[in-house]
């Protein structure tokens, strides 16, 4: 069976190279870091190592990298770890209504313990606007996050003139860069931030695995209490293998990533045009140009995303509808909600992302094979033909 | 160079079968579970048997784990979730002397909260008074947390009586049983607990890996805030691997434990004699008899730990002094402080884990290597001779 692979923000295999930097880890070089012996320091010098590459990839110095176990726990440990740091200071916070569960759910959480959280809006293409931010700002404000790009309609913030605005009012700014490291050149410098997190499985590296960047004397309460590990800002034994894998994937990426952004928009915007004339009745969802390039999202009317995913899968195409995190646990994606897509457009979405091992002919394959499964699953719907008011006012594309 | 690994409760290597289980979840089988199609709820299957097999080395159920990224994040997860989910009905926290810096930290951290801890002490054998819990509990007491076995001393809390007395004033009880998981025989029935956490290296696990047992229907705030994953109480991809290794490693351990204990008891009884009849001056510490078999710990008098471990290394002989996550961060260890072991002896701390990859030529190896290396510092030693008072008042054993 033909395969074309388009969920990579999903889940991507490791490359050989990754595995391969990992597997001594398990079996012969097994000492743990915080040793004083041989065993253990050679694996403390590797896992050094490992924080240089990380930071290099964004620009970062070595000391300003955490090690974590997901993209999730940077997201938690940049919010509450600020929130808990700088409670004296004040306690209010701002995200956006668009941001990763793990941001949502951390300022819902800290709530409950009497903060205060502003959920900004974004507009119709998923972006913050920045005079809305200036304003929501009070002097309780002690942190605003804004996602970097985000998982489900690929657009990405204007980071910097947020960024800009947070360092004047001397707050402290963060961004989840989840789904942007690896997939666009990232730095912190220019994005100007003081905390960022990002996902391993994003650049190639294996499940379990994620960072968070905290400019230096950034002062930050650890989400995961315990030794000295990571210089006292997360305990527990470190997953050396997993921050192996790390570390040669950000290497990866970093060589890599200018190939794979010129390759993966090519497909992208293939694969958008192929749909644009095959399919009717679709919202093309995201910012048209400020987006990831190997991202394509729609909403297909009168279609249930789900059932178009199992669907394409059953030809070998995998594809997502909204964030894996999120897939079984909602039935309106918030983000779609956001960018005001009415719930029954929004029960149609579909998100590709493609990566650096996809081909045109993978591609060819899926405009194949889409449109009969959209015309199929629209021939069963009882809601098919009546046209609904999201495309009636021209949000549709096609 | 012979060579005798002896620091187990640092770092051990996997087994082969372990790497081998997990190895195919890098590459090829690299789905996400949270999907809908094949490729993810193929892996999400996987990743719930070895749910199963957690639970089943502790007698617990499939839905009772939560999969985390290390004993420390248990730990974490147990007390702060415990402490955030019940803090309307009272805050006030107990917790031994001797618990686990991620116990200790985490607890700290609370009482920046407002809530109010308790650490309650231990007698010269490191355990706990159950009645002097009893009178530490107040209306306002919602959490109990005694560690099962000390990493550092060995002592083997007696459990049973603590947990019940916390089930009769209705009262949450959670155990640390990171150094007893894999050693001995654990059972959360027997112990009546309502939390224990575990460590997925001490049994064999790779690093990165770790479990918390919550009792059903027993409410936990989510220490990483997410999405679906581990049923809304852990946010975050799962480390598929490095759970596939822990399932594996559950497995192993439930069917060679018993031969396991019998194997390093053997070992570890031989070191004691032997360092009892070749070295003069050395407190033996923990329980006598209610310890962990594999585990062998002293404080020898007028030497530095950290020397003894590092000329031991040169010898090939890994040890080591107090807790792999601390001995870098502490002069003297609380826990010895806390069995009343004056810090000029606490100095000279020194512990053996044993395995059951070791062998008694190791030991015979050690029982030669080590009095040398105990001379030859001793003899570096401007305090050796004058006899310190814990060996006067009777607490040495040779």
């Amino acid at each position: 069976m033909t395969m074309a692979y388009l969920d990579h923000a999903s889940a991507s295999p490791v490359e050989k190279e990754v595995f391969e930097a990992m597997a001594p880890y398990f079996m012969e070089r097994f000492g743990n870091p915080s040793n004083v012996y041989d065993l253990g320091s050679k694996v403390k010098q590797v896992l050094e190592e490992q924080r240089g590459k990380v930071a290099e990839l964004i620009g970062a110095r070595k000391e300003e990298i955490i090690f974590t176990s997901s993209g999730a726990e940077a997201n938690n440990l940049a919010i509450k770890g600020v929130a808990f740091a700088r409670q004296k200071k004040g306690k209010h916070i701002i995200v956006s209504l668009i941001e990763h569960h793990s941001v949502l759910n951390s300022a819902r959480f800290l709530e409950r313990l009497d903060f205060e959280v502003t959920y900004l809006p974004v507009d119709a293409n998923g972006l913050v606007d920045p005079l809305r931010l200036l304003k929501a700002i009070t002097p309780e404000t002690i942190l605003v996050s804004i996602m970097h790009a985000n998982n489900e309609i690929g657009t990405i913030q204007r980071i910097e003139k947020i960024s800009s605005i947070c360092k004047e009012k001397g707050i402290l700014f963060h961004t989840d860069a989840v789904a942007s490291v690896g997939n666009i050149d990232v730095d912190v410098n220019e994005l100007n931030v003081d905390l960022l997190s990002l996902s391993g499985p994003s650049l190639g590296a294996p499940k379990g695995t994620g960072a968070l960047y905290f400019k230096k004397n950034t002062r930050l309460m650890p989400l995961i209490h315990g030794g000295i590990q990571e210089d006292g800002r997360r305990g527990g034994t470190e997953n050396v293998a997993g921050i192996i894998g790390l570390g040669k994937a950000a290497e990866i990426a970093k060589q890599t990533l200018p190939e794979k952004v010129q390759h993966v928009k090519k497909l992208r915007d293939a694969l958008v045009s192929g749909i644009r004339e095959k399919i009717e009745k679709v919202v093309f969802t995201g910012h048209p140009e400020r987006r990831l390039p190997g991202h394509a999202s729609f909403c297909f009317e009168a279609i249930e995303g789900e059932s178009l995913v199992f669907m394409l899968s059953q030809h070998g195409i995998y594809s997502n509808t909204g964030s894996a995190c999120a897939s079984k646990a909602l039935k309106t994606s918030p983000v779609l909600t956001a960018i005001g897509i009415p719930p029954a457009v929004a029960q149609g979405s579909l998100v590709f992302t493609i990566n650096a091992s996809n081909s045109m002919e993978e591609i060819e394959y899926v405009l194949e094979k889409l449109p009969h499964a959209v015309e199929r699953l629209r021939s069963l719907s009882p809601i098919w033909g009546k046209q609904t008011a999201a495309y009636d006012e021209g949000v549709c594309v096609s």
